[in-house]
């Protein structure tokens, strides 16, 4: 499997997101930390994994700052936990799209009821289809991504 | 790890989704496929990661579909990969701010070079504060998954 390490040292932001919430269960307990629960036993019946698995991971999620552990104790989401929930919600939409048969498992509303509309990209607050967005070397770039991205352009 | 039966067997979209994207180099391969990376070498280089692993990762994305072999041979996105995209930039984006120092690797900008604005959630057309995302049993809610969000509903 891929290290963390490996990620963390690509000159990439997906790649180092990916480092410290690319394991799936990683993503299933931040789930569960957003809809509420807190508390070991809380996610171990609701996503059923073992209790070292569960620990572990748990324990990686406060090392990189995305929960923290409270007097009780229950884990509770960091700023930074709770900032990926944009990407979680528009996983999980495409999941209900393509993987759950017109049948979603779960609705996703405000708290007037209304359903979350689809996550999609925008440019100056205009819709951006998918096919127009580009891509260029940020400020944090190395000689490889500006070679890669260089080499990707096309006439 | 994390099996991708274990996964797939939830209910919850997100498990699902995971159960097809939630392998870093999967995810690391569909952005190269983005950029315009088609070729085998051309994934093999820009990630830097052993043929077996690519060969591997590159049949299981064909066999999701998400990716489709093309005469070349070449990897091409099929719709369904393409719509991971807003999910995949809100990952980028939570990742130029908790983990690159305020230096971005790479800069996402609309076909004139305006920059991407951040993805967010919203409903009915209003930005919608992640405080205020509320979650119901869907059409394709199990016992579990309503017993589930029942006991996190609170007074």
């Amino acid at each position: 499997m891929t290290s963390k390490s490996e990620l963390a040292s690509l000159n990439c932001s997906l790649a180092r997101a990916l480092a410290m919430v690319g394991d799936s269960w990683s993503v299933l307990i931040l789930r569960d930390a957003f809809l509420g629960s807190g508390r070991f036993g809380e996610f171990q019946r609701s996503l059923g994994i073992a209790k070292n698995i569960l620990a572990d991971r748990l324990e990686r999620l406060v090392c990189a700052g995305l929960l923290i552990r409270e007097n009780g104790p229950r884990y509770a989401l960091t700023d930074k936990g709770r900032e990926l929930l944009p990407a979680l919600v528009a996983l999980a939409q495409w999941g209900d799209r393509f993987a759950s048969d017109g049948a979603p498992p779960m609705i996703f509303t405000d708290a007037e009821g209304r359903p979350v509309d689809a996550v999609a990209l925008a440019a100056a607050g205009a819709p951006l289809d998918p096919s127009d967005l580009r891509v260029a070397p940020g400020p944090g770039a190395d000689a490889r991504t500006r070679a890669f991205l260089l080499s990707l352009s096309r006439p």
